[in-house]
């Protein structure tokens, strides 16, 4: 018999919406959530943008959101850097998401030797943000990557994500980030004191097995794959370790 | 017996000069060259300047110098491609070094469906560049890049290189580049045609044993590694194969 869930941590681009196209099962699904007061947490790669910002998208889909119920790679990392050192210099390459997220943990942002260089995606990337990267990695910084995404699903195509930008400091350094986001098993420990629920208890969702599932398993929580986004059945027969349920959308989960 | 060598292909940064700084053994070693009237051809994997501009710091450094005794991976880059498809549309990422050289070429520049993506040094990158090159890559074209330096020496310190960015695109589409200059041997097989001598009677010159030492070695010509850069002979201890001769500086060379 299937175990009943009492936590939902749950991803968001391929499972709830489909870049700013809406995956109808996903509203059904969520209020099946609210319902039954099960406690839940959109739990995304995306470090651009703060959770309040997150769950004004949410809204606009019909989906009524808290920033409280969004939890990105971008606090992941912040809290992850605050665990390491609470009062820690950071040099950030990244979008508002991250910025905020570390400002809000109160840690001084630097140029020139920070204890820590953050990065997430930066679609204003330039010269000098990298080199300030690769000066302070090779000053011993710790390299703390926000995710490891190789690419972002658009309408222009797959553009280069995170995990790619990244190398650049990687490559001409020597020295790996500590990636933070899906599929490590760093930002579902977080998400999992976040919602407060045993981890034997809660049920990670995503549409990528590659990212979501692997996070999951990764944590040694159970998995929930859907149908709607990145693994095909057909990709999903490639791999050894199947996710513990899977379902071709949203409305085919019984709670 | 010492071969008497008829053609001389040689590094410029850490052989000729030290960045901003003369080697001071280098003018003579040049004369020494001229004086015999054996030809020489300088081989650098800087794509940023134009021969002429590369001359022109040779000549600022006291030895003089025509554009056409430099050959670049810029030019070696734009002749392979050249060899590869004649009429080629390129979308091109560097300098004025790289752009000169493929406009000298011929070739229609693109940013959408080229035949090839060729990526340099580009101190102006940014965000959509890489998103132009990720997805023409992606729709199939050859992707080729001047050089696979992960780091440049520069006052600052080590700054990202060629290889580092151009691992932007190779990560991001999971399709590796074709490199081009130093330690590849298809910058030094060109530079052999330029300069016109057997390759039997032709020795590279330089202080990187990863870069000239290993182009010298994989277009199988003998090697001369002079210790005024950076491959110092502590490093030096650590390869197998080793230059046909290794010198202090160039002051110590006998034609």
């Amino acid at each position: 018999m299937k175990k009943e869930y009492k936590g939902y941590l749950i991803d968001l681009d391929g499972t709830i919406y489909r870049g700013t196209e809406e995956i109808k099962e996903a509203a059904g699904f969520i209020e099946g959530l609210r319902s039954r007061n099960i406690p839940y947490l959109f739990v995304t790669n995306n470090a651009s943008r703060t959770p309040a910002q997150v769950a004004q998208v949410l809204c606009d889909f019909g989906i009524e959101t808290e920033a409280d119920q969004v939890f990105t790679s971008a606090m992941a990392t912040a809290t992850f850097i605050a665990e390491r050192q609470s009062e820690a210099s950071v040099y950030v390459i990244g979008e508002e998401g991250l910025l905020n997220a570390i400002q809000e943990k109160g840690f001084t942002l630097a140029d020139e030797n920070p204890d820590f260089v953050a990065m997430g995606i930066d679609r204003k990337i330039n010269y000098e943000k990298l080199v300030k990267a690769c000066l302070a990695v090779r000053n011993g910084a710790t390299f703390v990557a926000t995710n490891s995404d190789a690419a972002l699903v658009t309408e222009r195509g797959l553009l280069p994500g995170n995990g790619s930008i990244a190398s650049v400091i990687s490559v001409s350094t020597g020295i790996q980030p500590i990636f933070i986001g899906k599929p490590e098993s760093i930002i579902v420990e977080q998400a999992l004191k976040v919602l407060g629920v045993d981890k034997k208890d809660t049920i990670m969702v995503g549409d990528n097995y590659d990212t979501d599932i692997l996070a999951g398993i990764n944590a040694g929580i159970d998995t929930l794959l859907v149908h709607t986004g990145v693994t095909t059945k057909e990709l999903l027969k490639n791999y050894q370790e199947q996710p513990t349920h899977v379902i071709d959308t949203l409305a085919d989960w019984k709670f």
